[in-house]
Formats: structure tokens, C-alpha cells, sequence
């Protein structure tokens, strides 16, 4: 391990972080809330720390994988603990449990709050608690299309192939290449947003806050009843499209700018998404249509709202699931674990996963048949090698297993069966609000000490593809 | 489609079941409960089905896989069709779905029941009942150790080396030979469970249905409280005993008889196998002698004889596990899916193939410290094929798969997600009671009757491996 190479990058990120707390403080000052002193303290402490880390290590041009894994899962803690300064210190979430808890909830883009009345926060820290969804998003979008398939992380090797800018030996300047294409790209989109949310009625906080929650399917909102709060058809439908976007390839959405206008249509994964929120929002509308709420429109809106809410791993609400039929929302439980598609900011196991994983069952069906014959496992037109194929299955290995020691580790501090696997689907998968105590009308306050810790381990692995996290605690990586 | 070999041995297998109909005879007539009569015409009426298919067709010698899935899945369909008729005849289970699902229930070895009063059965039809255990167990040794591995299903190829006998190229010998050994192997250690049990106090009709229910991990009882009516610490210490070399590879056993004694300790299976139970006991015992046996014999005896009952598949029960911990319930639905060894009666996706999912993860992981080191799966010495990992990982992706379709189906019947997902878990790994309202102190009986059909197809599917029912749903079986 180089250890200083390690905290050299760390030091450069903390950097950045501190003059991202500044941010907030226009609307700490228009609102009053009186919160903007907190921020400048915040970045004061950021910015030491960050600069001596920085300036007393330098980089060593020759990073191997074991270093990247490190700075991606460092990255991620140190951006929390630093990140939840604002709310400590100005406290409004008193405890360091619960201010971690919901600044990796952030960063993380799960989703997944302790607060109680969130109305209650002064406008900035509400600011800095969405604005830490939308840096989280960035540093996935990188992570997933430019940095995780060449560590070969969990079959992510899959998109060498789609990562658009240069392709060199070295590691660091393809990243900022591909960092700077793909931040455009999201920095864009993002705008739009906040355009059609301001043309809706939102006011300009709101805008903001919403579409950092959105674009990088977080799912903090401003409001105790989310997007529930706009009874306005508008709104809801515009944070439908964006969510849908926010959960594609960001790699197809730079294609399509660059005026490929086939990038979403030949894609196989792209297919797989639309027809598996067509299905659920068919299956799940019955129910809601004839149950739940007789106005057709509204009935469409609401379940779309919801599947696209889960499976993109967002986790806004505009209706309280857990009133529909058990079988909808089973389903909605199976789309937390799915999520979005690779190379977006969704969580889950990613669509190109579930993709890889059918095609590998039906392949497998077919060889008890013709035992002689070589039947390849095929995405689209692509024959998936061998070796990925068993990437991916070992990846979704995993994630049963951190699952079910999941849900025994969280039944053992006390919670109910339905409330465990909610909470541990609902962190893991960074969604946010799950089943059980922990619904959509409910939220982590009430979860055990230990318990809030438990989840904010599976919030991070969930979001850093598994294995970016375990592997740190594997003895062979410390070796030599 | 060779589908007259398939009926002419169909045929034949149904000459077997007719003569086995004439056995719980002597039974009815020494308690008296009228029943012989129903026997009688029972075995005529299959006598004359299997006569029929027997003479009107002839054996191609040169069977295929294709005819193998055929006449296993169509075999035990066809020992339930026939051999819920005594129970339909004499009305004691006048509805076709619920003596289907019974008599399913006995041969699949699940031990799940319709029935609320079992002890109001006549003498004959319990004897009946549980004997379908026995046979079913009988069906299933041969199966999985001389079948189902030379058709390449899910990983089974891994036990080639294992099967005692001759190994010649055509099917047909080999089964015979392998099966005259292991079920010498059976019947011996069944003998044994009856003189046990004898000694312990049961009178012989209890003595031979318990045998029944244990060596075949099937779990029917003479009993409403099942083994719990017995306060006797010596027949559930016996019972235990004998689950546990039901749950264990019958090679092994057969390997001891012929004086070989390493062969349970030189075996990984087994040693994983003992581990779990050991583990699982001390984890549960914590919790029952804290909570609700003060007497630590007797927390030790009933923990370790629910661990052994469920992980080995076969449900019986001495106290009602959903007064534990949820932590405690959790464990022991975990051990609804893992099941017994390879090679036992016993059912779930086989304690084979979590050791290699967990060695394939292992390696998985290590592979992305060392990328170019080939690192290769291994069970104890033995290095596993790639490809057999592969089919491995494929048979549990499908369970999953299943499981997942199961409990969205069982869900729409109008369940609860509880007992949803007990339902699913307790049939499609033959265990029997489940969770929630098909719980240890509950029966099936409150099913619809979609869900018993649904249930009684996953019964059939967890105990022929998954592929050899799903199979004859592929378009390509049906093919040329």
C-alpha cells in the first residue's frame, strides 16, 4: 500500500469538499436560519485538514488497483465525516451517529433519513444535505464508467468498451478526461431540471435541492411528505423524466448529445429498464387503479412515480405504498434490489447485471439439452466471456450474502422481520425509505445505535459496488 | 421424444407402487379403521394403469437425457396422482387439490399437510402417508447420486467419482447396481431407527411411520404436537441422530459400511454440514435457554433437534420456533434453503454447493488483487472445473429465480409477505412448515386452492434439482 499516495488524493478531495460548504451560505443568509457560520467553520476544518494531508505526501505516479480501492472507499468515509460537520456543529442533528448516518445517506445518494421534521432545518443546511446527493452522484458517474471496469470490479469490465474519451495505459488521465465528458454531461442535465422545476412553481431553493436529489436518485427532499408535498401534476412528471434519465448510462446520454440518436435504442440494458418499469407499472396500476385511486391519471402517475422512484433507487414518494396489495409491493421490494442501469447514479445490482444473469440461466437450460454444445451468454449482439459471466455472478453472490448477514445482524438488534430486510434492501441498495419501521411514511430514527452503524456499512458498500469496500477487509490485500 | 420408453417404464414404476398399496393393510385390519378396503381397489385401479402402459409399449435401449427428465418428473407426478387415491376414496381427504397435495407432499419427502387433525386417521392411511416419505427417499438417493449427475444437472457432476457400483457407458446398468447398494444402505439404517424407536417406548405402527418420516427427511407424523407429543428425551435424541444420517451423502455411509472409516471425516460437505448445526444450535440455544427453557438439557435438545429438523429438511418439530427470536426465526429460514448433503434424502439447494458458492466468492475476490494469478475453486483437495461452477451458480440463480416467482404468486393469492415467503421456502425446500400461517403449529390447510396447486408444483420442482421439471417448459426440449 502507498499509503501517501492514498492521502495525498484524499487531501486534494478534501479540498474541493471545503469550497463546496461555501455553497449553502446565500441561502443561509437569505433565509435567516442563521446557520452560515457553521459552514465557514465546517470548511475552516475541511480545508486544514485537507491541505496538510495534501501537502505533506505527494503522489506516486505508479497506482496500482489496492490504491484506488483505498481512495474510493476513504473517499467516501472522509467526505461523510467531514460532511457532516454542518449539522453537528450547528446542532441540529446533535449526535455524531445520526449526522454520519445521514451525511453518508447523502454521499451515498440513498436517501435515508434520521430526521424526524425535516421542515424544521434552517435553508442551507437543508441545501448542504441535498447538495451532498449531487457530489455524490458525480463522483459515481466517474467511478462506475471510468474507474471500477478497468479494477474489473463485479463484471464492470463490460463497459471498457463504451467509456468515452481516450483510452491510455495509465490510469489517471483517462479519468480526467472522462470525469470532465461525463460532469458536463451531468452538470447539464442537472440545469435543465432546475429549469422545469423553477417553470412548475418550485421556488429556487426547492428547485435546487429537488433536482440534486433527483439527478443523482438521492432522495432527500425539502418537505416531511417529498414530492407528495406539489400536488402538482407538473412537478411530478418532470421528477418522473429526470429520474428516469438520472437512472440511464450516462455513457448513452453523451452519445445521444453527440448527435447518435440510436445510443438508447440499440442499447440491450436501456431496453431491459423500460420494459421492466412498463411491467411493474402495468401490474402494480391494477392494484392502484382499483384499489387506491379511482382517477386513471392519477392511479399512472403515482405507481410510475413510485416504480421509477425504487428502481432508479431515488426514493422520493408521492403515496404510501405499504397501504397497496402485498404482491405490489413485493414488487417494489425486488426493484430495490435491481436499481439502475450501470454507469448512471442508481444503485442496486444494476440492469446489465440482472441482463447477464437471465441470459446466463437460459444458457445453462440449453446445455442440459445439446451437453455437447458451446452455447456463449450474449448481451444484445455481445458475447459476454467466460470469465465476466462468472464476475457478475460472484458479484450477486455477494450481495445475497451481505444481505442475509444483513438482515441477521439487524434482526438481532431487535427489529422485526419485515423492518430488517426493508432497512438492510433499503441502505444496500441505497434507495432510502424501505418497509416496515422504516417506510415511506416512517424514517431511521428509532433504529438501535448499532443498528444506524450497521446500515451506514451497507450504505457505503451498497453504493461502491461491494467489493471496492470488502476487499479492504481481505488479509491478502494487506499483504507484502 | 421417445415417449413410449418413457410410458413403458412409467408403466412399470406404477407395478411397484400397486404391490407397496397392499402394505398398510395388515395395519387396518389389526386397529380396525375400515380403510383396507380403499387399499385394495387402489392398488387395482394403478395395477391395471401400470399394466397397461407396461404392455402397450417397449423399451428403446438407447435412452437420452430427455427421456431421464421426463419419466423423474412425470414418475413422481404420476406415484401422487395414484397414490392419492386411498386417501380420496375413502373420503377422509375428499378434495382432489388436497389429497394431490398430500400424497405430493409425501413422495416430494416435504412433509407439508393439509390435514388439521391427523390423529383422526385411520391406521392404514397414516401408514400409507408416511410410507410415500420412504419411497420418495428411496427415489431420491438413486437420483441424485446415480442419475442426475450423469445428466450434468446443476454442479451434480461433481459426485461421478463418488458413485459406488460400476460406472459403464449406458445408463440403464449402472442405476440398477447403484441402487441395489444404496438401498441395502437405507433399509439397514432404517431397520436400525425401528428397533430404536421400539426401545424407546413407540408401539411398531408409530415406530415404522417415524422411521419413515425421518430416513426420507419427510417429516410426516402419527402425531398432531408431531415428535413435541413424545416427552421423551431418548426418542428425539434417536430422532435427531437419525435425521442427521439422513441429511448425510449415503455414499459416505455406504463407504463406512464397507469399513472405510475416514470417509465422514475426510469429507468437506460433511464437515460444513456439521459446522452449520453446531453453530447454528449454540447461536439459537443462546437465545431459547435465555428466553424460554430454563433446563439446559432440555434448551440444548429442542434447539439442536429444530436446527437438525429444518436444516436436514425434514420438519419435525418439538416446540413452536416462531415463539424465538426473530434473529433465531431468520436462522432457521436461512437453513430452509441450504438443506441436507448432497447425495441424502434431504432437500434445499445442498450444503455442496453453498461450500463452493462460498469458495467461488472467495476466489472472486482475491482474483481482483491478483488479476493476472489464475486462482481456481476448490472443494477440500479437489480443484472444480470452471464450467461446474458455472452450473452451480446457475442452479442457484434459478432457485433465487424461483423463489423470488413463488412468493410474488403467493402474494397474489392474497398472503401475507410472512407466510409468503414461508410457504415458498418450506415447499421448494421440502421441508414442510414454514413461517407465519404455515408455521410449526399451523398446516396448509387455510391455503386457496391456486396456492396449494402452486405450492405442490414447487414441491416437485426443489426435490428434482429445478432443471429436470423446469426443463419440459423449454421450447427446445420439445424440439426435433
Amino acid at each position: 500500500m502507498q499509503i501517501k499516495t492514498v492521502i495525498h488524493i484524499l487531501g486534494f478531495l478534501l479540498l474541493f469538499l471545503a469550497a463546496t460548504m461555501l455553497l449553502p451560505i446565500p441561502f443561509s443568509l437569505y433565509y435567516g436560519g442563521g446557520d452560515h457560520l457553521y459552514f465557514i467553520i465546517s470548511a475552516i476544518i475541511t480545508f486544514i485538514a485537507g491541505f496538510l494531508s495534501f501537502k505533506l505526501t505527494r503522489l506516486n505516479r505508479e497506482m496500482r488497483a489496492r490504491e484506488g480501492f483505498a481512495i474510493v472507499t476513504l473517499g467516501w468515509t472522509s467526505f461523510s465525516l467531514f460532511g457532516c460537520l454542518p449539522f453537528l456543529l450547528s446542532g441540529h442533528i446533535p449526535s455524531l451517529t445520526d449526522a454520519f448516518f445521514e451525511t453518508m445517506s447523502g454521499f451515498t445518494t440513498t436517501g435515508a433519513t434520521i430526521l424526524v421534521d425535516v421542515e424544521n432545518l434552517p435553508h442551507g443546511l437543508l441545501f448542504w444535505r441535498s447538495f451532498t446527493h449531487w457530489v455524490g452522484g458525480m463522483g459515481i458517474i466517474v467511478l462506475s464508467i471510468a474507474i471500477l471496469p478497468f479494477l474489473g470490479v463485479g463484471g464492470m469490465q463490460l463497459f471498457k468498451a463504451e467509456v468515452p474519451g481516450p483510452v491510455p495505459d495509465k490510469l489517471t488521465p483517462r479519468i480526467t478526461e472522462t470525469a470532465k465528458i461525463l460532469w458536463g454531461v451531468y452538470i447539464l442535465i442537472s440545469a435543465l431540471e432546475v429549469i422545469f422545476l423553477l417553470f412548475g412553481g418550485m421556488n429556487i431553493h426547492e428547485a435546487f435541492c429537488h433536482t440534486f436529489g433527483t439527478m443523482a436518485t438521492g432522495g432527500f427532499s425539502t418537505k416531511n411528505a417529498s414530492i407528495g408535498h406539489y400536488d402538482n401534476a407538473f412537478i411530478q412528471y418532470t421528477i418522473i423524466f429526470f429520474m428516469l434519465l438520472a437512472g440511464t448510462n450516462f455513457s448513452l446520454h453523451y452519445r445521444f448529445l453527440r448527435k447518435d440518436f440510436t445510443s438508447y435504442r440499440g442499447n440491450p440494458e436501456f431496453s431491459l429498464y423500460l420494459l421492466l418499469i412498463t411491467g411493474a407499472t402495468l401490474l402494480i396500476g391494477y392494484d392502484t387503479f382499483t384499489n387506491h385511486f379511482p382517477n386513471i391519471e392519477e392511479a399512472f402517475r403515482k405507481t410510475l412515480f413510485q416504480v421509477v422512484s425504487i428502481l432508479t433507487t431515488t426514493g422520493f414518494g408521492t403515496s404510501d405504498y405499504e397501504q397497496w396489495s402485498i404482491s405490489s409491493q413485493f414488487i417494489l421490494f425486488l426493484f430495490m434490489f435491481i436499481g439502475g442501469c450501470a454507469g448512471s447514479t442508481g444503485g442496486g445490482m444494476k440492469i446489465i447485471r440482472l441482463f447477464v444473469l437471465i441470459q446466463f440461466v437460459r444458457t445453462e437450460i440449453k446445455k442440459l439439452l445439446h451437453p455437447s454444445a458451446v452455447i456463449p451468454v450474449r448481451v444484445g449482439n455481445t458475447v459476454i466471456q467466460r470469465e465476466i459471466v462468472l464476475n457478475v455472478l460472484g458479484f450477486l453472490a455477494l450481495m445475497v450474502g451481505l444481505f442475509v448477514g444483513g438482515v441477521l445482524s439487524m434482526s438481532l438488534t431487535g427489529l422485526d422481520l419485515v423492518s430488517a430486510f426493508g432497512s438492510v434492501a433499503a441502505t444496500l441498495g441505497n434507495i432510502g425509505p424501505g418497509l416496515g419501521c422504516v417506510g415511506p411514511t416512517d424514517n431511521y430514527a428509532n433504529i438501535s445505535l448499532v443498528g444506524k452503524w450497521i446500515l451506514t456499512f451497507f450504505m457505503l458498500a451498497g453504493r461502491l459496488e461491494i467489493y471496492t469496500v470488502l476487499i479492504l477487509f481481505a488479509p491478502s490485500y494487506w499483504k507484502k
